[in-house]
């Protein structure tokens, strides 16, 4: 069940986002708490227009969101959120002159009323 | 208030969209827990780039998050859910070979903080 | 660290965009439990999707979700939220006919899990 959102400003030229997604799900599959891999489900959304601070500077930013079923340990979430912190930092282009912001937070989904289901 | 947000991935080809989200809103307008049919605010988001786990298999997920202010009971949450998952269930196409997964989460949103205007 | 996130429905033309968060960004940036104004992430989403209720009305809305770290008293959440309001109030274009809907939510993200840090 974990839901996975990455969310780039588009001044980031060349960010290979399939590569991130791919990378990013990697990380979370791995993890001992997942039990099916194909339960992660990660999507990019691309952002055109944003606004950071207030100052007139070049910025950009980079934010992971991983939602997961309530019940995980503090420390199972810190370790999950360094890790993909890791790939952020590997895989985020550097444009010349601009401040590149990345961020990864964790939120819980409520398990009493998560309906999961295929076709 | 309720903030309904359906996202799905793209290669799902020939999901009613507006349909999907005119049954969802009937069914969360017609629970007793919300007064003004007119509050139930809801969006559509497909999803171009995707990740679906680490296998090289073809899959697609449809996801309803439901956004409540904060109060309702466990069994109400459930039984919204349960019913939206039904909706999903009879309007998402099965692409041949495709594994579509489908799921419903339900959040709270914070009752004390909120804010509700109309021009 | 504060991220923000304005959606608003694509029938609502000429509502300005970036100014609206350029004005919200500013109320943020100027509240005194934000010390960095380079750490608020602003953006704009556009619905063209969307369906509000289930009469046959003319509708439209803007919503904002401000997400901050968790430890915020209620009575700085509401103050920020009331103060968007305001932004969206002066902002928001009315076109002949149409109910629009404003609201304001400020939610929590986990502390303890946050991952920040800049290339």
């Amino acid at each position: 069940m974990p839901h996975l959102t990455v969310e780039y400003t588009d001044n980031l030229a060349g960010l290979p986002g399939q590569q991130l997604l791919a990378e990013l799900n990697a990380v979370v599959c791995g993890h001992t708490t997942v039990q099916d891999e194909a339960d992660v489900k990660a999507r990019l959304l691309p952002l055109s227009c944003f606004e950071i601070g207030t100052a007139p500077a070049q910025r950009g930013f980079v934010h992971v969101q991983l939602r997961l079923l309530s019940g995980r340990s503090d420390a199972v979430k810190k370790e999950l959120s360094d890790a993909m912190a890791a790939v952020l930092h590997r895989l985020t282009p550097q444009p010349p002159g601009m401040l590149v912001q990345l961020s990864v937070e964790i939120a819980d989904m409520d398990r009493a009323s998560y309906y999961k289901g295929r076709l």
